[in-house]
Formats: structure tokens, sequence, C-alpha cells
């Protein structure tokens, strides 16, 4: 037994001496966030260089001046073609779609929604989270003193009996956060069971809503996209017309921040979010919106931007398969996802995540702070990191990717020889 | 008294005669709202036109990705020389000022301010009214269950004397709506000594504050701007620099909606806002904050683009002037405010504003409803009618003048008629 601990300390050792000489390197890189990388953002540059040769009068609605709260008819069609839904189940407003899912959750907790109690005045309101999941979602819920219940998220998407179960027994439970289609982290592109079973819910509180954070409905990293299904006709098909609320931006089309945001939902929810939006402001950026529908156009000219997209993107996500099946091909310990699409790889190794992160980040290489996938930052088994490798290019990914690997060398001998002393 | 009344009665049908004609004419014009007029509009065209040509890529910030929560330095700037205050004084957001001021009252009433208890919390929150005043400031307060005090305004400003005992006596006194500049619909410019004591003010809460929504900065009718006194220099003195909030936007500058929002406070409140506004989303529109600086450079160019605004709006204000003074000029009983700046005359005409507004009506002239004015809709006087001269042409704003001259006729004829009655 002493050998073997000998043996590791060794590998460590010699790791270690590797590790140093990265650090040397003194190159820093950031994988913390999904940004577009500066190539993707000049492929929209033609829409500003348009901007000045557009009609903003279209139908007697001049785009420059006040109204038109749930956007432009245009713009609302565009987005109607992507939700599949009709333009009237459509609000489109300023670039940041984590703006709307605030809003609507402010919305239900101080007026409540379509005419039920305001979820401030109840003893509890609580979130089913499939985690890992997308952090922006649980701080939301953290911000209003929302609890948040983990389901797990399987291959398929998140562990449906369980929300079956919890959303059926429980009124306090009023909504579930997903990101449907390659999801933030894990890439998963629910099945058309899994959507079926969420749009056919029966929840115990009837302002229970599906948050459906449709982020990368068109963000393919293939030729071709994964389809997913319709989540509105499901639930109109099962009674629970009312139940979804659908979000997407084009933050990762066009401009990130700076695009548009929209929403989807039944024309009743719409109307609701109308009326309280009203007092809020007079109108969306439309002279954006009407930027934005002249160089978009349709849903077949954005998988066209999209593959644009694709192609700077793809080899990013390849090298890390490249370099990390190389490393790690044959290790049971380390696991790690294989998107279709989206901005994430979702890395997993048992009891190493901080560990990893805080070697990285003495490597100059920045990750998501090990926990962050998960409701309150708890992850009990110490083990999910979000790689975000869309803003390095492929050199410095390259490196990224030299000291990430060396990093989960270390961790993963550190943990054994810590087994062993126990 | 008989022969009196017959002669009014004559005189009442004589004016309906006129009335009838004008009715004939069916022509609708709006003048509800301070919507700028198309041609206003055109002025800032050239900011599309140069928008292909900008550099998005300034001192490290790519304002086309993601970051940057207060806006780019920049844009900071410009709207801190307007303010007054220095750039990390400032946020720089979205369209909508009025987004700002339901985003600041909803972080109140949802997480308190600097730290104090939630404003839902509370038996009771009550915001002054200086009134006439803003609508939409009412609405916001009407949405939130905030009880609305109101305050007369004066021709300096509102009652002062009366706001500083409801501030210093009552702690469930949260806050002031005030619009100091071209105050809408009065027009009134909020004098030094005024902006001195509401400075100066010694809140009984000490999460009292003063909503200074400056939303006609620079907009002035004439050739010379009327000064207002700084708030921020004059609240730091008095050791309020945490009392104040301010707000401002383009939405009359540049695209109505589609321009940019701002406001300042002291670096506590903006930390204080940004950390909660962090949770709802990553950045504004940056690149429309580019195309914004780009276009208005600074304050002195913002004064010419305002004197184009001026020239095409104060024929309006000056028909009406002209008109009024030859139908009413030796009339005791209508007023109407002369501004110099904003977008709105405020009209009086006791016992009579419904019936007016009624009137017009009735021969196409859509005038903002008597009683909008106050909170709750409550002109106890019935006498305060708001007149938005901006979007008619001036052929339009002639004929509405005389629709709205003979309403104002009749109105009062019928109630001196009435009177005999009683």
């Amino acid at each position: 037994m002493a050998s073997e601990k000998e043996e590791l300390s060794k590998q460590l050792s010699n790791e270690e001496r590797n590790f140093k000489k990265l650090q040397k390197r003194s190159i820093s890189v950031d994988m913390t966030r999904g940004r577009p990388g500066a190539l993707q953002l000049d492929i929209a540059m033609p829409m500003l260089k348009m901007a000045g040769e557009l009609d903003y009068v279209q139908n007697g609605i001049d785009a420059r001046n006040y109204g038109d709260l749930a956007g432009i008819p245009a713009a609302r069609e565009l987005f109607a073609q992507l939700f599949e839904v009709s333009a009237d189940e459509v609000i489109v407003s300023d670039g940041s779609s984590l703006d709307i899912m605030y809003t609507l959750v402010q919305f239900a907790m101080q007026f409540g929604v379509l005419g039920t109690e305001p979820w401030n005045k109840l003893q509890q309101v609580k979130f089913l989270c499939p985690a890992p999941g997308y952090d922006r979602h649980f701080a939301i819920c953290r911000a209003f003193g929302i609890d948040m219940l983990t389901v797990p998220m399987l291959d398929d998407g998140p562990d449906m009996d369980m929300v079956e179960e919890l959303v059926r027994s429980d009124d306090s439970v009023k909504g579930i956060w997903c990101v449907p289609k390659y999801s933030n982290p894990t890439g998963v592109v629910f099945c058309d069971r899994t959507v079926e079973r969420m749009a056919s819910l029966k929840p115990a509180a009837k302002d229970f809503r599906v948050f459906w954070d449709n982020a990368y409905i068109m963000h393919t990293l293939n030729e071709t996209d994964v389809p997913l299904a319709n989540i509105f006709d499901l639930a109109r098909k099962a009674g629970n017309a009312d139940m979804i609320y659908s979000f997407t931006s084009t933050s990762k089309i066009t401009f990130a921040g700076s695009g548009l945001a929209a929403m989807a939902a039944s024309k009743a929810n719409i109307d609701d979010i109308l009326s309280k939006l009203a007092i809020r402001k007079i109108n969306s950026n439309k002279v954006n919106q009407v930027m934005h529908v002249a160089y978009l156009r349709d849903k077949q000219n954005i998988s066209l931007i999209m593959q644009r997209h694709a192609m700077l993107l793809r080899p990013k996500f390849q090298l890390f398969e490249r370099r990390m099946s190389e490393a790690f091909g044959d290790c049971a310990d380390v696991k790690w996802s294989r998107p279709g699409g989206g901005y994430f790889i979702s890395l997993d190794v048992e009891g190493c995540a901080k560990r990893i992160v805080e070697l990285c980040a003495q490597a100059g290489i920045k990750i998501t702070p090990a926990g962050s996938t998960f409701p309150y930052g708890f992850d009990d088994k110490d083990s999910n990191l979000r790689i975000a490798p869309s803003v390095p290019t492929l050199e410095e990914m390259d490196f990224a990717l030299d000291v990430l690997i060396e990093a989960i060398k270390i961790a993963l001998l550190e943990k054994q020889i810590a087994k062993m002393d126990v």
C-alpha cells in the first residue's frame, strides 16, 4: 500500500512540475461566461451599415415615436416564427431576455399572475431548478427569497417523475426554470416525451408557470439543428395554454445585450403582462426592432447567420473534445458533454471541481466558480464545472486546455492520495 | 334675471350652431400626449446614417458584447454633463426614464433602500404628488398601492411649506415626484429657493427620496434656456447627498422610447441600485449608446439640436397663445400657461374641464382626460386640462383651437346658466 502511495506522490510531483511551467507562461484566458467572440460580433455589422437607409415608418407606425409596447408587428411576426406561435402571443422587448424573466417574477411577487394572490403575500414560494443549470435563473430566485428545489438534470431533460410529483403535491411550487435546447450548461435538448410531460403537468398551484428559456433556439454548432417539440401546442392540448412562458433573445445572433429580447405566452398572459408593463414603459426600442427585422428577415435567414457563428464556435468545441479525449478518454472519473449547440461544455470530476477552478486560476485560466450551476451554489458532489469556450482564440484555448488537463490530473491525484490517508 | 338667462341661452344656441359647423368638418387631431412630431424625429436621422461607420470598440470595451451595466464611460460622461454630477454618479439605460423610476420604486418596495426595510413590509407608504403633475408618476404609485398626497403646484414649484411639514412629520412619506424644469403640465421651472428647500428637507424617513424627473432638462422653446439650480450640490451641502434620484432621457432629443435614458444619484445609491440591477440584466443597449454619444457629442451640441426642435415647436405654442388671447384675453375664467420649454400647456377653466374634453371629443379633438393631472384622477375643481401641441401641424392646431375655443365658450355658458337655475 505504501508503495502505491509513493508512486502516486511521485506522479503528483511530476504533474506539479508541469503545472509550474504552465504558470510561468503567464497567459490569461477567460472562460467564465457565454460571451460571443469578437469575430462573431462582426457578423452583424451589416445591420448597422443599413440603419441609415431603412424606412422607419411602416403601416402607419413611426418606429421612432412612442407607442406599440408589444413591439412593431414585423418584429412580433419574426419571433412568432422562432417560437412557433402567433404574433399576438409575442412581446418584443429590449436586449435582455433575463430582464423579461426577472420582470415576470417581479410582477408575480408584487401583483400576482392573471388575478391570483401576489406571491409576496404567501408564506412560501418555491421554484424547481433542474441542475446543473443557469446561475442567473437561480440568482433571480435568491433575490426574491424564492426557495429553490434542485431537480436532477438527466440526459434528455429534468427528472420528470420528480417534477410531476413536486408540482402536483405542493401548491407553493410556482415555477420551474428550463433551458430546453442546448441547455446551460449540459447541452441537453429536452426529448419529445419530456416536453410533452412538461406541457401536461397538473400543478396544484394555478399560477404555476414553466419558465421556458429558449436562449439557444437557433444556436446549433453543427450543420443541422436538433428539433425541440413545440411546448405551446402540447400545453394547449393538455388544457394548460396559460402555463408556459417562453423567452429568447438575439444576444448571440446580433449583439450581446444590444439586440432584441422576446417572450411568448398565451394571449391571456400577454394581455396581463402588457397591462402591468404599461405602467413601466411606453415602448421598447422600436428603431432597433426595424433594424433587426431588416437584417434578420426570417427564420431561414437566421439559420444562415447562425451557420457563420457555428463555423467560428465549432473548432473550439472540437479542440476541447480532442484534447480531453486524448487526456482522459479512458478515465472514468472525468466526464464531459458533447453539445450539439449552445455555448457551454459541462465537465464533471467528482470531488474535484473547486480544486480544479482554484488551480486553473493560479495559471491564469478563469472558469465559472464551482457550484455556480447549482441552486445556492451548492454542488453536493463538488463535481460540475461549466466551460465557456466562445471568447478565447484557438491558441488561447489550447493553452487553457494544457492548464485544465494538468489541473484535473493534479486534483485527481490529490484526491486519491487523500483517500489513502483515511 | 330671466332676461339675463334668456340672453345667455341665446348666446349658447349661437355657440352650439358654430360648434355643429366645426363638427361637420370631421377632422381629427390628437393632443393627448407629449409625442414629438414627425419633423422633429427627422432631426436625429443622421445618427442612424453614421451607425455603420462608428468604432464600437473603445478603451478596451466592445460595446457589442456583454458587460458595463452602468453604461459605456462616454455615455455616462455625456449625461454627467447634463445632470452636472460626476460620471460615476450616473447610470445610462435603455429608452425609457419611466422604466428607471418604476424600477427604483419596485426595488424599494421589494428590497428596501440602502439597507432599510422593504416598503412592502410597511403598513403604509406615501408619496407627495405636486399637482397638476404627470399622470404616469401617479400611475406608478397606484400600481404599487402607494398613497398619494396632493400638494399644490405654485408658480415657482410645489408648496414647500406643505412639503416640509409632511416630510418632517410622517415617516411613511417616502418620496415626492417632481418635474423641476418646464414641469408637466404647468411649465413651471422650480425657483432657486424651492430647489434649495427641496434639497434641505429633513425627512422623518431616512429612505425618503426626491424623484427629480428632469425630463425637459434641455427642452427650451426659446433661444435661451431657463437655468435650474443643481439639486445635488445643494443636497450635499445640506447633508442630504443620498436623498436625490434624478432622471432624464433622449426621448425628445433623438427618438421617443428608442433613445437613451439615464439617472443620477450619489455613489452610494448608484452602487446599491447596480447591485440589484445586476440580477435583472447584464447591460443596456451599448451599441445605441455609442451611436448617441457620436451624434450628440456634448451638452453644447445638444443645445444646438434642441434649437431645431424649438423652431418646430415654438410656432404651435405661439399659435395657441395668440388664438386664446384673442378669445379669452379679457376673461378671468380662462387661464393658461406660457411655458418657456417642455411639451405642454396647462389650461384652467374651473368647473368645466370634463365638459370641455367631452365637447372636444365630439368634434374630433382628443385631449388628455380631465383629472389626469391629479392623483387618483381627482381634480376637485374640475379645472385643469393638459394640452399637448407637438404632434398636430399648424393647420390642424388651428382647427383644434377653433374647436377648443368654442368648447370653452359653451362650457362656460352652460355653467353660468346652471348656476342661475340653483
